[in-house]
């Protein structure tokens, strides 16, 4: 169903690297650009435009500009998170060094602007201040996530707030671009931006689940490591707020320490994950923002068998079936 | 002559720091844009626009953006150079640390499109447009500059490519800028964007002849840095061009090792440029480019009134009497 959407995209984005001098600027961002994913952000944002009924081929400008931005984003956030792997391979500041990683990174930031040229001037400047004004809200999503391990308590609405502004907003911003240059006014655009946000949302608290409860293969990635590394996700702050004054302090003693047994760790966490509840909680929670996304689409402007696609994308990206 | 400039700028940016939240984003922001120097760019810009006989308020918003750019640039280029000062006080990234200083480098990156969205759409486009380019050449000149010390050996022109690239473009950025925003053409405001070319090289050409020649109080810094950390600027070039087979292989060991006396280094290498004709042939240069610069100012489709400002700015500079 959007292996279309990413074949064209793929193409699209082999054809955009034409940069190669000097080298160690260029050949970290050709690394990162090839190195894949879903291309989720491209494919919503083509998918968008393509239900308005247009020639695909005009969204592919501003696709490539989000892809550009999301990698800047990783390869910035990949040194500040100290990462050694990205989609299973070395992260740029890994395989280069870290000044490469930050330049290379503001260059590719550069590009996303950049990508956006093609456009009108009327249309450049909607798409412009919509990536600014979304790509300022990631680095303070960034932030607030840097910030959390010093905090004492996260709330879930700082919790919320944090992977609204980190991960949700672009996606909104995807579907807004396809929308906008699809011709429909900032309000009608916004109808798809608010289903980016609530996708966004059920999407990374399902990621937050799964990274503890979810089939290892399924997932790909090691079960655990938000545990490991004491984040403090929904899962956690659930857990404190509904357990018993003596799992809470367990809780805080095990999220307080390096425990030398990390799988013993994680045994004891997910115990009371379960136990106290919070693991209804985030199901709860993850359903509701799926809802709403569900919601979203059916006020969307277009035909009902763009809708049924629209539908069907969410339904399997929540499956992770893509 | 320029205070007039500097007040109404700093006022401006005074009121445009209104970001607050997440602190640790936007304290570092705040701090290295109020560390001050003389906003040379900013003032090209605000000059030019006001040479063409306009309401100079209209440029304050692109005069920002620049300022914010080159503070971008420089806190990313700290972490990158190790530097530990920047005026007299600790770079982002000693003050706060390495990941703080590349995430508010990002948003003040940002922060540089933003400031250019009070314009018009037609006016907005060439703006963005000419940033993105500009910002985009900035980034290759700090790889340039960052390649050089693996290289065995660097030319004159690779040398005039890196200081054009890290340095120049910017200054002719800022004056393109003023000149659009005073409604010029593309190839008007190309006068003015090669006069700044000329200004830059000429500027970090003296800048490189002070470092080593310079007196240590009107300079602003410790002399002879550039030749402690072995660095390959034009004078280093001329010399090995000119010298000696002797002095030549004198330079070269002195630029391989590192000196326990660094005083001793630096009179021994400094002997060299004297001798070897470097320092005449570094005269020669900074003349040629200063002499553009001049020249290039004839041209400007501006009063004679306004030609003497932009001649009496460029001494000044040269002098370092700014």
């Amino acid at each position: 169903m959007i292996s279309k959407y990413q074949n064209i995209f793929r193409s699209y984005l082999d054809a955009s690297l034409n940069y190669s001098n000097p080298k160690n600027l260029y050949d970290p961002y050709a690394y990162i650009l090839k190195l894949g994913g879903k291309r989720i952000r491209p494919i919503l944002l083509l998918m968008t435009y393509d239900s308005l009924g247009n020639d695909i081929r005009s969204a592919l400008p501003a696709a490539l500009s989000i892809e550009l931005f999301h990698n800047f984003s990783l390869v910035h956030d990949d040194i500040m998170d100290e990462a050694t792997l990205r989609r299973g391979k070395a992260t740029v500041h890994k395989k280069w060094d870290i000044n490469t990683a930050i330049l290379s990174g503001d260059v590719m930031l550069i590009s996303s602007y950049q990508c956006l040229e093609p456009y009108n001037p009327s249309l450049f400047k909607k798409l412009t201040n919509l990536l600014s004004h979304t790509s300022r809200i990631v680095c303070e999503g960034q932030q607030f996530d840097m910030d959390f391990p010093f905090q004492d308590s996260v709330t879930k609405s700082e919790y919320l707030k944090m992977i609204t502004s980190k991960t949700a907003v672009l996606l909104g911003c995807s579907m807004k671009m396809g929308a906008l240059i699809g011709g429909l006014s900032e309000n009608e655009s916004d109808i798809f931006y608010n289903y980016g946000i609530h996708l966004g949302i059920a999407f990374q608290l399902q990621d937050d689940y799964l990274d503890v409860f979810g089939n290892a293969d399924q997932f790909g990635k090691k079960l655990g490591g938000d545990i490991i590394e004491n984040k403090k996700t929904l899962l956690y702050i659930f857990a404190l707020n509904n357990s018993s004054a003596d799992q809470k302090k367990k809780l805080l003693k095990y999220f307080s320490l390096e425990f030398s047994n990390s799988n013993e760790k994680i045994k004891l966490v997910k115990d009371i994950f379960l136990t106290s509840g919070a693991v209804k909680e985030i199901k709860n929670e993850i359903d509701f923002y799926k809802e709403k996304a569900l919601k979203s689409i059916e006020a969307f402007p277009v035909s009902n068998k763009s809708k049924e696609l629209f539908n069907n994308l969410t339904l399997a990206l929540m499956k992770r079936k893509l």
